[in-house]
């Protein structure tokens, strides 16, 4: 059973580990599964073979056997059902992990990604300087929530589970913005999640991506 | 066992089913499982006692015994986990509902959020008018994929799921945008979500919430 996950060929982020690759590598890297990576470029994300995959045209996918499945949320759901250590093992303490698990991803990630992509989108209008603030107090909304409710616990509900492998990863995206450091809470969480054994081998697994990526473009160069 | 959802007082929409509660009521409906309603003004929900079973200070939340829960897709996830009827019982059929579940919450979902929450962030600016059609566009980017995934089917993949039941009101959000209109299929799609008897029951559900509270507002105001 061979586990077959896609990713940038030229991650955008050029190795920060912030594109959702980053997610699946740090969860089969919790459960000590093995995994095959096939790199797609911009272009062949959006032909017919990769949509068959994934029905947005992005990555990562996740395919084992038979089984085909999009949208970082529920790859790391699956992994996490599969195998143990990423989800508690009670049923309640389970139902409130996988509510932090949809919250850091329908709640804090959207005004985030907003953010982030309103530089692409509009980041050359006369008007961005009076949009950009405005987007960053609606992220500041979310993360003074998440900041009063995770106070200095460890993790978000108990143990390590796999809304903690989300959360982190959605608040790296965060970085060089100046919003994080307006919450040390969140920082130290941010970094007890990167001084994982398996976050720091998912993070080394993509960088070597992006190293050998940019090593090809040099080498086209000369 | 009672099951105790939470759901606005006076909810922001007048009624038409927007409101995440009606997400909860259908899948309840769906199951067959009786529920009751504690009704939450916007003030409350900022309250210590609010937050404590919503970090976010959100509606709807979910008690059962001693379980809290928040966040619709986990809520919905959890009736569909303890109940049959809204996932499939094969685990790659399982596995790929909760994908499409995940899918309508974090690809789906954001954009249209965003177009509909501009509105009220910065709709006064004098350049709205040029935002706007950008975020619609960001909108089309995900309903012509969806609506190319969907084609003719009848439901996302295979029979009606807790997928279609997140996917179906997540679209219903654009009602009065003029986007839903571009994609015959979608609207289908909504339609046959609507038919459902298990809709109807949550949706007048909610309608005699709104329609309460305005004939309280109506006495108040002789």
């Amino acid at each position: 059973m061979t586990i077959t996950i896609t990713a940038f060929e030229s991650s955008p982020d050029g190795g920060r580990g912030l594109a959702r690759d980053t997610r699946v590598r740090w969860a089969l890297e919790e459960v000590g599964r093995p995994y095959a990576v096939r790199l797609v470029s911009f272009k062949e994300m959006k032909e017919p073979s990769h949509l068959a995959l994934h029905p947005f045209g992005q990555i990562p996918t996740y395919e084992e056997d038979d089984l085909v499945l999009f949208e970082t949320g529920a790859i790391v759901f699956h992994i996490a059902q599969h195998n143990k250590g990423l989800l508690p093992e009670d049923g309640n303490g389970r139902a409130r992990a996988i509510a932090w698990m949809f919250s850091a991803l329908n709640t804090v990630e959207p005004p985030i990604v907003e953010r982030e992509q309103s530089r692409f989108i509009v980041g050359d209008k006369r008007w961005y300087g009076e949009l950009l603030p405005i987007l960053e107090d609606r992220v500041r909304v979310r993360l003074d929530q998440l900041a009063d409710r995770l106070g200095d616990a460890q993790w978000l509900d108990g143990a390590f589970s796999a809304a903690d492998l989300i959360m982190v990863l959605v608040l790296r995206r965060l970085e060089r913005s100046g919003l994080l450091e307006e919450y040390p809470n969140l920082c130290a969480y941010i970094a007890r999640g990167e001084a994982r054994p398996a976050y720091k081998r998912a993070f080394e697994a993509q960088l070597a991506v992006a190293n050998h990526d940019r090593g090809a473009k040099d080498a086209k160069r000369q």
